[in-house]
């Protein structure tokens, strides 16, 4: 019989691995209640009406589609029969699609449940999600989201919120981060300005790489993607824009001093700044990055990304505001606000720079070499003290040769064994090895309790 | 627009549900803890190879299959296009389906990762399944199972270890249960010995019927299910099988006598019932039950089933021990033995008798109210303070009327309100309200954070 396997881009997670998940998502999860996010969770299938033409015509591809139970062909013409378009036959043969991300649920949600709820509705959530992408290193059919978003308040606060739960993420993380932030009405000032509303990601994909290619390289770019000469020149400054973010700010405020949008961008950004002047300077770098531009298509305001400053990786959290995210169910004027950590390249940062702490791992502290019934029967009381005392420890299930005893505790990184044989039942003692050291002692039942 | 729905059978839960389900999750999660079991996860998504044929014909069924990307008439021939067979059609066109439930993904793991794992394996696994059954009262198409089990270990402590999780999980809840507790080989050696080895279901299920039938009428059943009246007579001992547990077992190693099976199965019953004797005694009942057939097909030794004394509802957790758990992927000889908590009947146990206690809920526990920008900069540093202490904090995002912010504590069933306006930011205090009480006190920083 073949060995089984699991679908392409699809994992398995060993207890190791779990453990070190569980630790990043209880981290984020403690912050967010520090901050009053409440947890949501929403079914894995959402109707594809709910789905379909929210994420782009690539996204709507990307879609797990579920085939509808009993007969699947019911509802389809004669001539849809005979066509074999698979187009048109998912649409009819597939009612409900996987969760593609946790935002387009979020709004369904708050639409759905928009008579129960008080606004600002702050909720956290933390599921899997489903995408049919090409699976890739580091890119996966089925990944966990762990978001947290404010909807029901246009308030920059809830911005400046955000910031601070990425920086004490990050700290109690142990990662060194820089936060980068922009905010779209600047990025649709400076359109307005040079007159090029249609062109802001060919502005900002091309001013990123100023560092790379120089300002003559950036205007050459520029003009390879059609900008006038007049365009190139009314941008020169916002390229060349540099300084502290207070700089850049009022270097903003004047360049933008045109445009209404712009000036509202730089004032919401100063808001910002200004805010978290009031508290303990945060332990991130926060910069303002013109070229910073992900989720254009629906950020209307802030925009933020996260990258870390000791690993290569791509960005590490992102979010942004994104007013009228329930328009797409009917419910005009909710704006939302969020922030989405990305608990895969965590994981692969944390694994990197080693940086678990060492309490983390809830694996056995204790196991009990079992030899034999009379050895059992005497266990199994002190095994109820010792786990009434919070201790996690285990009975190896059977009489099993020492060797492999103490091999399961090795593999299962158990750091004590305890050997409990004639001499120390006579006794009333136990004989506790510290795997680590080799290091034996015997100990009375109280003292084994109180060593840990 | 129509307000937007999810798939039938399915749910969103509500911040108050998720506090009240990870409180569930969390107690059973550090039983498991203590008794050495390790979180695994695996896909949603698993091949339909792996999948189907394990539950039955009605199991595959009710499996929701996913629809391959690309073009899913690839690979079907004119004919079988022509045909418009659902079921020929499913075959070729979904790879993938959903998972069922956490035992065959188990299995399945176990196969394809033994040569990274450590026997014993002890792991639990907590994650949705999804069936596509009715959805009815109660029963859903998407819900979470909780299962530990241990694999590649005969020993019947860990039948013993099992128990004392059930006891001890139950004991946190604060639900008085009974364990109900069989051994498929008792059952067996009766079959054997009426000569009936067929006819094993149809047995349990009239003798579970003697209570309200009587004995009279548990005969006439047996005899219309076509049972000599030979067999019948054999029976009876079992039918009237009564008493304390070491009376049953008494009673059972005598009418077992001449089958080795039954005598077997009374054997594992005993060891167990030893081993718990040398324990603190159970806080639930715990009681031999030889009507309990649960999972007969596959099932091979201890069968357990757990039911709440208080609460009308089926069975809130059950489980037993399956030789050859592996063996369905071609890994023969790996004995299993386990246990699953029915978190959705739990939630509802625990609603209706009121279980949850005061400190499970997580939401904020002090809602800062929002006067405007010069409060806000004055409460941020204080926010930090309180945060930092591990308070969990809000500040309203807005300075919005009283009575909305007032209404949004109220909601959030948030015990404690600061209000902090010109005097109190003069004074360096903050204004506390007991929003039950509707109690105020005016604290320093420090008073406030005792105060939690």
């Amino acid at each position: 019989m073949q060995k089984p396997t699991i679908p392409k881009g699809t994992r398995d997670f060993s207890p190791e691995e779990m453990t070190k998940r569980n630790y990043i998502f209880t981290t984020i999860k403690d912050v967010f209640h520090l901050y009053g996010y409440r947890q949501i969770e929403t079914p894995a299938m959402e109707n594809l009406s709910t789905l379909t033409g929210k994420y782009g015509e690539e996204g709507d591809k990307l879609l797990f589609r579920i085939l509808n139970s009993g007969n699947c062909f019911n509802g389809l013409t004669d001539t849809e029969l005979q066509e074999c378009n698979p187009i048109t036959f998912a649409a009819k043969a597939c009612e409900k699609g996987l969760r593609y991300d946790l935002t387009v649920p979020f709004a369904r949600y708050v639409v759905q449940h928009r008579n129960e709820l008080t606004f600002p509705f702050k909720r956290y959530q933390i599921q899997p999600v489903w995408r049919a992408d090409r699976p890739q290193k580091g890119r996966y059919r089925e990944f966990y989201q762990c978001d947290a978003d404010v909807v029901g308040s246009p308030s920059l606060m809830n911005e400046v919120e955000l910031i601070l739960i990425m920086d004490e993420v990050f700290r109690r993380f142990g990662i060194r981060v820089t936060i980068r932030m922009n905010n779209r009405k600047i990025l649709s000032g400076i359109a307005d300005i040079i007159g090029e509303a249609g062109k802001i990601v060919d502005l900002t994909v091309a001013i990123d790489k100023s560092d790379k290619i120089g300002v003559s390289g950036v205007n050459d770019e520029l003009r390879t993607k059609g900008l006038s000469q007049q365009a190139i020149d009314h941008l020169q400054p916002f390229i060349a824009l540099s300084g502290t973010n207070r700089e850049k700010l009022t270097a903003l405020r004047h360049t933008l001093s045109v445009s209404g949008t712009g000036l509202k961008g730089v004032e919401e950004l100063e808001y910002i700044f200004d805010r978290l002047a009031c508290t303990t300077p945060l332990r991130a770098g926060l910069e303002i990055d013109l070229t910073l531009a992900r989720g254009l298509n629906y950020y209307t305001g802030a925009i933020f990304e996260v990258k870390a400053l000791d690993v290569e990786i791509g960005s590490i959290t992102g979010g942004g505001r994104y007013d009228n995210l329930t328009g797409m169910f009917g419910v005009e004027g909710l704006s939302g606000v969020g922030i989405s950590f990305g608990a895969d390249r965590i994981f692969d940062v944390l694994n990197r720079l080693d940086l678990y702490p060492a309490g983390s791992l809830k694996s056995s502290q204790l196991l009990f070499v079992n030899f034999g019934a009379k050895e059992e029967a005497f266990l199994l009381p002190l095994l109820e003290r010792v786990r009434a005392a919070g201790i996690r420890a285990e009975l190896y299930p059977e009489a099993a040769k020492m060797k492999k005893q103490m091999s399961y505790a090795d593999a299962g990184k158990i750091p004590f064994v305890a050997l409990v044989g004639e001499n120390e039942m006579a006794q009333g003692k136990v004989n506790l090895k510290n795997m680590l050291s080799g290091e034996q002692s015997l100990l009375t039942p109280e003292e084994l309790i109180a060593h840990f």
